[in-house]
């Protein structure tokens, strides 16, 4: 995949702002919920206790403490039996999908991607030498009989299926979440055909509404232990983000966690909240769209005749931009989508960006 | 490269004690040098100066101002003209030497390695389907000629020479430098071969007398600039260490720095110079030991008759250890051969160190 060139100017966060767009683009935190008092006291705080240990290189596997918080607390949410060697702290998700295909990958061995999914990952599978196979899903997002199906395909073909990329819970780009028995369907298909199963499940703890289906992981605990903290990368350098580490587990120390995740969890909400109230007041008749349970994300069903490629420059015509389907397809055609995002939009900019996107359609 | 398992108990960092060992195995900084006040003060300073900055995704080519900071400081400090776009933070020289092999090999690319060199970058060498390939230096360490002569090999027979692995400054074991003339020769086959050179500098701030040799990257600035701030995980993650490289750019900006360095070089110079005393007074007729100019490291050849596999049990029962000249051979023995890390420990722990290790050569 070539990535799009580097932006001429420094930056230094990832996001840059487009005067006068509203962006549906980036999946990125709102900057306004973000802890800083707290996360400035825990910086502090993790030094004056933890002194000498914050600032050498970091254990391979994470910080024993955080890991022990970690382990207690998705335990007692989710009535797992984790101990600590299942464990170990990353420098983000990217990094671990990066080092999982670099230590439990060969050339040429094939990786199962559900489509749409999230572009990004697609860039980091693509990277290595790997063999990527889209896997369209149905109405309810992943199929786990289509990926069955195309296992035994592959097989055929002697390619050497090894792997399943999932984002189960509020997926990036549709919102859609996987029903219990598809997640226990593709733990069997895992085990039955020796697969790893790569599950994305960052969004998890963003749910506004209702209960949520036990992680695809609840239903293979005795599969394969995933022992990357042996890699020569963490072996050498030490946990990567460890200073970052030693901080987030003074904040957690600070009882800050829980009071700091009820807030931006009402704060997304109301976000996506007004967003499905502007679509229904705002686009014309024919659309339809997801209505994500938590996470960031909204997929939108454009109408007959409209397609996002189309409508793109239309709508930044109109001062409002997204990310048209096919930039998720790894291949297979979502042109007739688009993925809003609404986590750094507040709820007026959210109907504003509804009414031009109507708007645009319209024109 | 099978790594040694993990240690039973959760550590908080890589390092861990043995009671009554005196251990010259760990090249990490002291952890009495490291400072803890001035990094606490830059923690809560850049929150408090860059905001959500500092918690958003990272640029993926690391903090804008850090990387000012840094080009101006390497330009000053090095006579060289780097703009911001030669420039990406990692996540450590481990992750570096990671993302490099997956972004700019290709499997069955060969890997020059001169021997002896840091064991634990083969490890992350061998995580990737490389074909690496050990050099055998001479007596002033790293041999161009050697390496020219095995380029030429390695196209003879088919194989793929891409990449050479090098530490020229206070090399990782030996201490060694690279002289001028041989940083240049390297520069020069490189471009000639069409090779990228990976100049592992790590330890280059921590001389403790005379002046340095300009990089190698100095002789070669036209040769390929390294982008891979677009590589996929860099593109989706953002950069990876980009909460501490924020508060690192701020503690640059405390000016903290300089003192910090100076204050460093003089402990390290002194614990060198205590064990070169030490080993001068302690150790048998026969042995002979680098003198290194900088860093952590000391390259000790043992008397005729005695390996270092075989010394390293005794060495154990007189409370001292060491890494055995093996671990950094690539095949290649160098069991003459032991070495001495002097960063981690005081100067009285390192003459009773050398007193042992004499009496347990004696042994």
């Amino acid at each position: 995949m070539a990535h799009p060139p580097l932006p001429s100017q420094l930056l230094t966060i990832e996001y840059y702002p487009r005067p006068g767009v509203i962006q549906f683009d980036w999946g990125h935190p709102a900057s306004a919920l973000l802890p800083l008092d707290a996360m400035g006291r825990a910086a502090a705080e993790a030094i004056g206790r933890h002194g000498d240990n914050t600032l050498l290189y970091g254990a391979a596997q994470g910080p024993g403490p955080l890991i022990e918080l970690l382990v207690r607390r998705l335990n007692a949410h989710e009535g797992l039996a984790l101990t600590p060697e299942h464990m170990l702290i990353t420098g983000g998700a990217s990094l671990a999908i990066d080092q999982i295909c670099t230590l439990l990958t060969r050339p040429g061995d094939a990786v199962l991607v559900p489509v749409p999914t999230y572009h990004l990952a697609v860039g980091i599978l693509r990277d290595h030498p790997l063999d990527l196979v889209p896997v369209a899903g149905d109405e309810k997002g992943v199929s786990v009989e289509a990926l069955a199906e195309a296992v035994v395909a592959l097989r055929a073909e002697g390619r050497r299926p090894r792997m399943v990329y999932v984002i189960p819970t509020f997926a990036n780009p549709t919102g859609a979440t996987m029903p219990t028995e598809r997640r226990q369907a593709l733990a069997d298909l895992a085990r039955r055909e020796n697969l790893l199963v790569v599950e994305d499940d960052v969004y998890r703890e963003l749910c506004y509404e209702g209960s949520l289906p036990p992680s695809i992981y609840s239903y293979a605990p005795d599969g394969p232990v995933l022992r990357f903290a042996n890699g020569g990368m963490l072996y050498s350098g030490g946990g990567v983000p460890h200073f970052a580490a030693m901080v987030v587990e003074t904040f957690f120390g600070l009882d800050a966690y829980d009071a700091h995740l009820a807030h931006v969890k009402a704060s997304y909400r109301a976000r996506r909240d007004a967003l499905l109230a502007a679509l229904a007041t705002h686009l014309p008749p024919g659309c339809a769209w997801s209505h994500p349970q938590g996470g960031y994300f909204l997929w939108l069903r454009l109408p007959p005749g409209i397609t996002a490629s189309a409508l793109l420059p239309v709508a930044e015509q109109h001062g409002v931009s997204f990310l048209p389907g096919n930039k998720f397809g790894l291949g297979h055609s979502f042109d007739e989508y688009a993925r809003l995002s609404f986590s750094m939009l507040e709820p007026d900019e959210l109907a504003e960006g509804a009414r031009r996107l109507g708007q645009a359609m319209r024109a």
